[in-house]
Order: C-alpha cells, then structure tokens, then sequence
C-alpha cells in the first residue's frame, strides 16, 4: 500500500499577510516508517498566531520554518504504523506534526491524548497550550492579586478568553478587549467579563478610562500596536505588563510599530515583560490540575471552532485567524 | 532694602527643542519672608534631562510646569532672611528653588548642605540625586549580579557614567554608549568602564554585539529612540531593561519613536521597568553611605561640569545639555 500525503510547504517569506503564491501545497508519496519511528495520520491542526512569526527568517523564541519546510503548525493524529517501542497503531497523539495529512516521528514532544476523556479538538483548545499560557502569563508573569483590575487585549481568542475568565475567577476586576459588537457581548454574557471594549467602535482610550477608572494592574497583551498604547496610558501605579503576542504587528509589511508611549512604564513604575510558555513545561501539570478544576466545576469555559477542510484549505483558513474572524481556539479537522 | 530677583518663566510650551521664546526672562522686585518662611539667595542650579519633561502638559511623574511660572530646578544657596524656625540667615540648603536669583520658601523639601565637606556642585552632583539614581536603577531595579554584562546609554552623563561604575565595582562588566570619541575614551580610561560605544560612528548594534557577545543581562536606558532598539535587539536571556530616562525623544517635535523591536523582550524573556528615583527617599541614606565610601576609596569618580553665568542664561545651558555637550552632572554657577 503506498500512501499519498498532501503537504503544504513554506514557498515564499510572506510580506504582511500570506499570500497563494507564498506556499506549495502538493501530493507525495510516504513511505513508512524507519526503524525507531511511527507513522501518524493527522486529523487535527491547531492554529496559533505566532505561526505567522515562524515564517519569518531571524531570531525567534523558536527556529524559523525554512523555505522548502513543511510549515510548522501542532495536531492530533493517529498513529497508523509503529517501529516505536513506546507508540503502537491506533494510539491518538499529539505533536508538532506540520502541516499535512501524515507525518512521521520519532517521538520527540509526543504525547499520547486520552479522547476518552475529551473530543480531540478539546485538546487543543480547553486542555491546550493557550490555556495554560493564559494561567502562567496572567498569574506567575503578571502576579494578578484579588480586587485588582486585568485588561487583556484579543480577550475573544484562544488565550485572551481564559485569560479574563481566570482573572474573574482569582477574584480580579476582567475587562477584555475585542473586535466587533458580537464578541464583546459574548464576553460578558458567556464568559462573565466584567465589562468588554470593541476596539473597532473607536475611541479605546475613553472606554478603558471609563471602565478602568482606577488604572489598569495587570495588562495581558496579544495584540501590540494601537492597543498596547492605550493600556500604556492607563496603567496604575506599579502595573504589570505581560507581553504574550502581538498579532496586530505579525502581518506589518513595512516598519514595526513599537508602543511610543513607552515612557508610561516609568510614569507609573510599572514593568513589561515578554514570555515564553515553553518555559514553565515543568510546571504544565500544576496548571492542568486546577484548570482541570475550573473546567469541571464551570467555573472556566473553552471553546474550540473546528473548520472541516483539507491540507490545501490551512492557508485560507489562517488568514481568517489574522482577520479575528475566530472566536476561541481555531481548530482545522481534516476530511 | 529692595532686592531685584531676576526670574526666568516658562512663556510656551515648547515644540521640539526650546526656543528663545518658550522663556520669559524678567527683573522683579522680591519682598521679605513672610512668618513661617526663608528668603534664599540661588547660588547654583542644577540639571536634568527629565527638566525637558516638565515643560510638557499632560501627565508625568511630577505636574508640568506651568505657562507664566517660575521653571524648576533643584539648587543650592543661601538662606539670607528667615522667620522660619528650623532655618536660619547664613544656613546653605538644597531645595527645588526653581531658575530664579531669590526664592522664598518655607522649608517644603529643603535640607540643609554641609559645604565643610564638599563644595556646594559637588553636592549636586557626586553626593547628588542623579548618583542615587544610578545606585536604585542597577542594583535595585536592573538587580545587576557578579559576572553579568551591563550596558548603559548616555553613559557620559551624570547618571551613566556612574551606573558604569557602579557595575564594575559589584563585578560586572561595563559598557558605556557616549556620543564622541573624546567621550568614549574617558569613559574607559578615566571612569574604567570595559568598553565604550560611540553612537555617531554607527553601526552600534554590531558594536554591541562585539561588546556583548553573550548579550546584555541589564540595559540601563536614559536615550530611548535607536539606541533602546539596538540595546533589545542584544538582550541575554531573562534581562532586565531599566528605563531611566529617553533624553532623545524629550525634543521630539512629532510622533514619539517607540521601540519597534519590542517583541525582543517576549524573544529573551526579558523585561522593562520603570522607575523614579523619588520612590526610594526612604532608603536614600543606605545609598549616600555606600556611596560616600566608594567616593573616598576612589572606586567611583563623579564629575560637576560648572559653567558660570546669570538667571539668563539657563535656557542656553539647558540646550547644551539636550546636545549632550556636557561630561558629568551639568551645574550653572549664579555670578
């Protein structure tokens, strides 16, 4: 039996968005598996903004897909064949599989997801990485304390959501920050924001002053740009920044705009600090444990937005990640 | 007996670097104390990058000064009338006394100077609020350890050439940026600094890294602008950015330069901190006492650049200081 795999390969650096020509999506044949090494079927794609930072050349807080690469993306499949000791057919996996409907591996960064106890996509949403970079990000890098104000920027995707969720639930004042009339109301009405701002509607600097009157304690920051600005300009005295993304500058195709009001951290003796949830992998299962927890008692809501397409169907379906079109975890189930 | 007290009043709001016009510099006759006051003779006024600041409306550390009042500025002189108990005629005392011959006071953040111990600059300046400033910034904020590398901006200047000090005497190495060879060179061969980086040769960021080539664990910034940039674009892993000051965008006239390559920060899981000296007075006397040791051992090295001159002829110094003319703790000398 020979198998076809549909890849889809880094073409081109992209210039502000991804274009078409910017990837190679074609058919190969696979072979299977060397010795030490599994084949796996994938079934899931996680979409992460950061993706889109990958894909430029130079320094990262991870290597750069090279031209020619299969674009890095993480997943779930099946393990179809085995020559592993530790992976067997039928195992449902997760991993850095890439882009494409089969992959081999050697195990590196695997783990075995139990879908007896969650849907796949809930894997890669409510038990995924983003929520445990939101638990990190807003309560180790960004020490929230009770009574205190959070603001957190693209509060309807994937991190943002638990991020104000967890705020609520440490006994924090949570005020997201969205695009579109929609997103907002489901922040408040479904996921118990205290109060959320539509960045489209203008004038972002009057809401935050209204909403935050005491200053801003803790800015959790996924957008850059025009939005950290106007969290600059709010801050309370001795207020944290946490910069976990910023995905209003990933598609820039021209000079970055980095925060002019900087100067704001010494006005109010606050800090801004840039972090990497790879680094807290040895605290992941305290993190899953209580958010675990919160799920379970409802107090934490996840949701996952699964699209149903083919390998050819990632490049569309990221650009509508980078438009905001999402509203939690972006989830691409191949046919 | 009528004294005529020469003041020197901001008149606009400056637009980029100031201008001839922003002052208003007028001869005005100035009466006794009144009870609970002192009259004090300005004998020398002292310089700050942040003075830039004050001119501005909007929201700082300190109130703007405003249009018509006297510009502020810390000094020392002479207490010649008193009818407050705690200060008496022939008492030298340091006090915000603001660009002015005569100021009344009535003892609001004044202390006593004792000029047996050191002349009257030097209190301005080595035993002065800019070398405390040094002192918190690395070792407080910045938390400079043995081993590490530090680099700091405007290192020339009153608070830089002494934070390089400072790192090299808790065991750290010590890069200066300066503007000027002449500047770059006393910087290592008088003030012992590692290396020193002159900015108008270009080319910094390679500079940095031939400098730095394990990166910069603490980057003390008082420029901003392209050099805070080429500073992130170098930092080791966990640094700390200390923000000081951004002399080069006090003047700006248009848009602030915010640090474009900000990410950088979320890159080396970095941070970047504000602070103002005036948080710490509590602790100002264990830097004083630190500080008075290292000055009479020699370690440390602080240097006043006094220019002599009249009430008039502050706007002028103050420009020298924008153009980064001065070396050390710029002071003018009231004739």
């Amino acid at each position: 039996m020979t198998l076809v795999n549909t890849v889809c390969r880094l073409a081109a650096r992209p210039i502000g968005l991804p274009k078409p020509s910017d990837w190679e999506v074609a058919d190969e044949p696979v072979g299977g598996p060397a010795d030490g090494e599994f084949l796996v079927r994938v079934e899931y794609l996680s979409f992460d903004p950061a993706m889109r930072t990958w894909m430029n050349a130079g320094r990262s807080y991870v290597a750069p897909v090279q031209i020619g690469e299969v674009m890095r993306a993480g997943g779930i499949g099946r393990v179809i064949d085995s020559r592993h000791p530790d992976f067997a057919a039928g195992d449902e996996v997760y991993g850095t599989f890439g882009v494409q409907r089969y992959a081999h591996s050697d195990g590196s960064g695997v783990t075995r997801v139990d879908t007896t106890l969650a849907p796949a996509p809930v894997h890669l949403g409510a038990l995924g990485i983003s929520v445990i970079t939101a638990y990190f990000g807003l309560l180790d890098v960004g020490r929230a304390q009770p009574g205190q104000t959070v603001v957190v920027s693209g509060a309807a995707g994937s991190v943002g959501s638990i991020v104000g969720q967890i705020a609520r639930i440490v006994g924090c004042r949570a005020i997201g920050i969205a695009g579109g009339e929609q997103k907002c109301r489901r922040l408040v009405e479904e996921l118990g924001f205290d109060a959320a701002i539509d960045y489209q509607a203008g004038d972002l600097r009057r809401q935050l002053k209204m909403h935050a009157p005491n200053g801003i304690d803790v800015f959790f920051d996924n957008v850059g740009g025009e939005v950290l600005e106007a969290g600059l300009s709010r801050l309370a005295r001795g207020a944290r920044v946490v910069i976990c993304g910023a995905i209003s500058q990933y598609n820039a195709a021209g000079e970055l705009h980095g925060p002019a009001n900087y100067m704001q951290l010494l006005v109010a003796r606050a800090s801004m600090t840039g972090f990497v949830v790879f680094d807290y992998a040895d605290r992941y299962g305290e993190a899953v444990g209580q958010l675990a927890n919160w799920l379970a008692s409802g107090e934490l809501r996840a949701r996952e937005q699964v699209v149903a397409g083919d390998v050819g169907d990632f490049p569309e379906a990221l650009l509508a990640l980078f438009r905001g079109e999402n509203t939690g975890k972006l989830v691409l189930a191949l046919r």
